[in-house]
């Protein structure tokens, strides 16, 4: 069994697809039941920073402003850095909401603030060279082909048999532009909501000034980052399973409840992880734990929350 | 001439349409012109709260996903409350990377944060029986006939001749949600922006959680509210025009500098205002000033700012 957590940790609560749906009712549906779980943690003594994943709504926002753009030219298409300021605002106002309407059932006075967040990747990242996440909708070869001469920058990839998609960068998160921001709301008592879709994409010029970039980023390593530069001791990266596990659907399937980050990089060298899903999260949590002497990623279901800081429940990643 | 403002003040800074353009383009290019002002007002040793009106953008929102909800039924549409919490944050984050960059190129150590705003109004406000202000697209009579029968809670408007357009509540904001969180960062030193739009508008439940409604709200106003709450000495209003004026395109008009709330009230009775642009600013510069003694409205043209604090331009409102 995996060590307890102790009391009065900072942790960073990474809230993935499943916690967040699909559309504004199941989006709305799932917050109701997330938030009492989050309110549970920070009723323990806990410091919590939430962080979001954006797919779905990004994938909405996307295909509507792609179909209006053909309707109405004056409708401008939204980039990819104005997608990802999009869904902060608007899943940022609805697990606000959320949190400020289940602080108030609970009759606590806690404060939430949602923090339009910016995150810097690298140029030169090779995923720019290279874009390899599949994004948006699905068309036809000669769509695509079509697409790309009249726009040589775009990129199409087939995607596992279902048709085309446009090819997007995912490059590596680096750190984040608004971390005094979000530590000075942390430090007062605030309960943050930030980096949400992993961030906005942004590069920094030469001269100190930043701009935003086409690239999606993953929600799990821009939480990784935001749990860095707020020198949390907890990663917590939420998903469907209660556990990380090696052999997985296999007769031989092991669900892990301690997991070293040696043996971690030994499954994730052997592809014992799902591509997109599972294996981001455990490189994900790698890097926080090597990150410092102490720091924990845990990789579980929000739902056994107080389980899990007991260490009874989820996969605990740690030196 | 009106009296210098004193320095260090705390400003709120209402940014206009005029201050953001109507596309990505100009929104970019009109954000580069008025940063800079922004960042004197502070060099003078004053703190600074930005909020920023949404109309054209939450045009073309609304008008984005009306199509796509048309042509692909899995795409939602976009409440009210969404469309302001989208533009707060694609606002929010242009906004903010633009005083971000500025600050870069002038070398100094300030930081920016744009924080999601929920605004409370009253259920009962008279605009949710009356709704009167016009917002998005045109239709013909007939279509706005059918809208009404399908969604017998759609209420359609004639606009100026040119059609019919829905017609939408926009009740009296009261109060903000988010006031610890901004106070908070205010009174560490950042420069906060907040309430755009008006605030996203919610209503306050009997169990004091809140829920989003239909409803635009009046950035002016917002801002009067903004500025009440985090106890500001000067609340700025934006416009094209350098001062307001009565008799305002006729030959004896005449430009006021200072402009006692007494005289101002008089001429707001007169309908001196045009309404929908320069009447409600002077309604929220009144409210303002009378909400303290010592409060000063400023309505003038952010590119004269160092003259306007000096008293120089601008009409003054105050008590």
């Amino acid at each position: 069994m995996a060590q307890p957590v102790g009391k009065a940790e900072r942790i960073v609560v990474a809230l993935g697809g499943n916690a967040l749906g699909d559309t504004p009712e199941e989006l709305a549906g799932r917050i109701a039941e997330t938030t009492p779980s989050l309110c549970r943690l920070i009723a323990m003594g806990n410091e919590v920073i939430i962080t979001h994943g954006n797919g779905p709504q990004v994938g909405w926002m996307q295909k509507a402003f792609a179909y209006a753009h053909m309707t109405d030219p004056f409708i401008p298409d939204l980039t990819f850095p104005d997608c990802g300021a999009v869904t902060q605002g608007y899943i940022g106002y609805h697990l606000q909401q959320g949190m400020v309407n289940e602080i108030a059932r609970q009759g606590r006075d806690w404060h939430v603030a949602t923090v339009i967040t910016q995150i810097v990747v690298d140029p030169d990242d090779p995923s720019f060279k290279n874009p390899v996440k599949p994004v948006g909708e699905f068309y036809t070869k000669d769509q695509a082909d079509m697409a790309m001469r009249i726009d040589p920058s775009l990129i199409f990839m087939e995607d596992s048999g279902r048709g085309y998609r446009r090819a997007v960068a995912s490059p590596m998160p680096l750190s984040i532009v608004e971390t005094p921001s979000i530590l000075n709301l942390l430090d007062n008592g605030y309960i943050v909501i930030a980096c949400g879709g992993g961030g906005i994409p942004v590069v920094k010029n030469a001269d100190g000034t930043y701009h935003g970039v086409e690239a999606v980023l993953d929600k799990d390593l821009g939480g990784e980052i935001l749990a860095e530069e707020c020198d949390a001791d907890v990663l917590f990266l939420l998903t469907q399973v209660n556990h990380v596990s090696i052999n997985f659907g296999k007769p031989d399937q092991i669900d892990l409840s301690d997991l070293p980050v040696a043996k971690a990089k030994e499954y994730l060298a052997q592809g014992q992880f799902g591509k997109g899903s599972m294996e981001p999260k455990v490189e994900a949590a790698v890097r926080f734990a090597e990150s410092k002497p102490g720091r924990v990623a845990i990789i579980g279901a929000l739902e056994n929350a107080p389980l899990i800081m007991k260490g009874e429940s989820g996969t605990h990643i740690h030196l």
